[in-house]
């Protein structure tokens, strides 16, 4: 009886639609375009397939961490070309499966390959809302609730890196918070470069470590100093920055006539873990007058942890942070901030242009809340919310113990490697990375001269090739400053237990004993 | 029977983890931290929340666009401090409704505020999988799918702005991509640059119209060039570039011994919607030996659609184009595409860094389809694979009958607004912007002098006030090169009827009116 009246009033709907319906260009203006309801039930069985095959499946190690496919061949099993006409919806529901069946599982409690891993129910949360919500986030207009998401973070970040106060904004990248960082510093010592550029200013020098984030030197290029401009300071055995060796550059760049202006430490490098001694590097900068960048995308997140924030003893003394959640505390690609010590609006002034369609000064609540301006973007993403979620549900003790819980089962991998024969680390690790060389049977008794170390270096390629072929973990590796080619092992993900890593050290030896 | 028996072998399993409870650094390492069965279950009902109360009401026009709190009191009716102990479940899903709640509504019909606006069910599914999954897009061994949609995208746009073949990059805005264009016209003028930086090279000058985006100053200024290197060519009444103009300026340039290198036109602008004549500026690009950038960020995607691509004639003689298929195409904030025409790999030698650890070189697929060294990004998200499951769904025909059907409701405004007494239209919309002044009854009669403009322009500021407050509709106001206060509204969604026009006119006369 329901079905039937509703029936009826859709046909008068139509009806009348039908009765006032306009030809505009070609168009039949009657009724919305998009079939709502068909659209909605999309999403919802696509949704269920994700809970089915990604989020009830994450925590589970015996599922395949990936499923190889040479790119001719993955392209022969997707339909990947674009056409005139669209497709059905079980076609397009198929192609879903497709895709996620074919993609690196980088929640799977097996992938320790980059700087991220591991789902963060909480984050994800966040996200599928913020994707529902489709914000941009420059006014208060749109964003308010985004906005004020991203003030309580950076303000709580701010705390953390023990700064009285300061600024900061959420930005699409390591990368680029380092960009925003260079520039930063320039503007500030030569305000005319926002209008001038760089002609008639002297020759600007940086400086940053030998195992320093390649972005410095990305971003070197893309602001117009140019990367023979980065003075590359020697790090020593750990891959620690060496203060002398940072004065000693400064002067050597003094005496060339060029201007030093900006010194990049890194907190927790890509490859080795490593952390710049950050005091040491502060005095120098005090001294020369050196705006003082610390690249902690990486190790930003043990200053969460009152066990390991020794490891960026000094930060407070950075000029700059630049310091990504979506690494260690798993807010989900991507989620980084840029800090800044300075409470005098510089990033406002540095990256301001004042356009007057988003930034009108004549709206009715305070504008000050309106902080796109701050960004060399224009739309952003609401990235701080996945953040502010999972730090809201979990609280600090409960991000704390993600970051002490992850460097602990690293102390159980160092163990065992130690332990094992046929494996040897290349150095004590300080924070996640654990780095290490398997050496197989045939070449444990080798003299340790060239042709040790050149068969050496194709260990670990081949390992790599036999892991992502039968889909049973995924973890790194690169040959490094005149080191052969060794496996980096990153650990964040709370789902891996301490079988995991006898499983890796396992599987390695399994799959290159025969080498 | 069952229950029980699962409940043994927890027990058991419990029992045996106690067993073997190894203590490190503080930390029990039995079992893995998350519980994900409790975690699982949270994403299960956040996903039911966004459907109840987003997905499923983004069609109706009866919703309110937003919830307007000031900025203050929004600060104390969410609970944003970060604390150090986390919320329950039940406090965590009642901060996802307050957060949905006071947030702005920018698929709601009547959301006419920004160049983005609609939910498009595809893109949002394809978004929530990117979501779960959290891949990074540099290498193939971790993104494998995603950079075969990127290629297959990148493939099509190209084919649309009519090139032969080409290259390209999905980053993160409009404004990023008009940046990657700049650097990248001047490293193909000046290839030492890179490395050098901009001493010893003349200074370079760029051209763009005076309605071009704020983010080609930014640019500007970001890359060292300085925004007084920037020059505005005039652009006529309708908001387009006159290229008798830009030679002109072109000529002063040279004149003045600077090096004219870049040329960024815009193919719709910001406020006016307006076309350059993309043939004209050509000429005069080949005749100066210029790189032709086309910001298309905003008309790009009527390129597909045959009735009106010829707003971008000439497109194909560009050497750069920014085209973001989150504005016109709703994909989804952001998904921007910068493309080159360029096929000598430009980009990857413009930007690469060759970092060993990401790209090593002795990986056993080929490795040209790690195309991450291409970005000034290290981590960069799967932003070409919302657009890809949108253009599967819909077919090129379904994408272009929304360009189509946007531009044909914009014909039906505007000859409302011709015909209602109080509205006026500033120019004939080319696009989908619709710019035009209210004129309250109270100011119908005056002369059209010095008082009546300046009574004017507080009138749209009043009026977006009101309906902010009142939640019923949204859309943008501003002033722009000497026209007080106007109303830019901006169609793209296809749930937007007809009925909706009208409601804005009649609206904005009933919140108007008084004035």
């Amino acid at each position: 009886m329901e079905e039937e009246e509703e029936a009826e009033m859709n046909n008068q709907q139509e009806e009348s639609q039908r009765k006032n319906a306009i030809l505009i260009d070609g168009v039949v203006l009657n009724g919305p375009a998009a079939d709502s309801k068909s659209g909605e039930k999309f999403v919802e069985e696509v949704s269920k397939i994700i809970m089915e095959e990604v989020v009830k499946k994450a925590s589970d190690a015996t599922e395949k961490v990936c499923e190889w496919q040479s790119p001719e061949k993955l392209r022969t099993l997707l339909d990947l070309e674009l056409k005139d006409t669209g497709e059905n919806h079980p076609k397009l529901l198929q192609l879903c499966q497709d895709v996620i069946q074919f993609s690196v599982k980088t929640y799977h409690p097996r992938f320790f390959n980059q700087l991220y891993a591991g789902i963060d129910y909480y984050s994800l949360a966040a996200r599928f809302i913020t994707e529902a919500l489709n914000p941009s986030v420059y006014t208060y207009e749109i964003s308010p609730v985004f906005l004020l998401v991203e003030e309580a973070v950076l303000k709580k970040m701010i705390e953390y890196i023990g700064w009285e106060g300061g600024d900061g904004i959420f930005n699409p990248g390591g990368s680029v918070s380092n960009m925003y960082a260079m520039n930063l510093a320039r503007y500030k010592y030569f305000p005319d470069i926002k209008e001038k550029g760089l002609s008639g200013i002297p020759q600007l020098v940086l400086f940053t470590s030998e195992e320093c984030h390649y972005s410095v030197k990305k971003a070197a290029s893309f602001l117009g100093i140019g990367t023979q401009n980065v003075y590359f300071v020697k790090s020593d055995d750990r891959g620690k920055m060496i203060p002398e060796e940072l004065e000693k550059q400064v002067q050597l760049a003094r005496n060339e006539g060029s201007a030093p202006f900006f010194v990049s430490a890194t907190a927790g490098t890509t490859v080795l873990g490593a952390f710049d001694p950050l005091n040491e590097i502060a005095d120098i900068c005090e001294k020369h007058n050196l705006w003082l960048h610390v690249d902690a995308s990486w190790g930003g997140s043990a200053l969460l942890s009152r066990r390991h924030r020794k490891l960026l003893r000094g930060i407070h003394r950075a000029t700059s942070v630049a310091w990504n959640p979506h690494k260690m505390l798993m807010a989900g690609i991507q989620c980084c901030a840029l800090l800044v010590k300075d409470s005098s609006d510089l990033l406002k002034r540095c990256y301001s242009a004042n356009a007057s369609y988003l930034f009108q000064q004549d709206k009715f609540y305070d504008i000050s809340y309106d902080t796109g301006d701050k960004s060399i973007q224009c739309s952003r993403r609401a990235d701080a919310f996945k953040f502010w979620m999972t730090w809201k549900a979990l609280g600090t003790t409960g991000l704390e113990e993600r970051v002490n819980r992850a460097l602990a089962l690293v102390r159980y991998l160092v163990d065992e490697i130690k332990k094992r024969e046929g494996f040897q680390l290349l150095l004590e690790p300080e924070y996640a990375n654990v780095c290490f060389w398997y050496i197989p049977p045939g070449l444990r008794k080798m003299e340790k001269g060239h042709e040790f170390w050149e068969k050496l270096s194709s260990v670990a390629p081949i390992i790599k090739e036999r892991m992502m072929k039968k889909g049973s973990m995924m973890l790194g590796y690169q040959p490094h400053r005149g080191k052969v080619n060794f496996f980096r092992q990153v650990i964040i993900n709370p789902q891996v237990i301490r079988e995991d890593m006898d499983f890796l050290l396992d599987e390695i030896d399994s799959l290159g004993k025969d080498l």
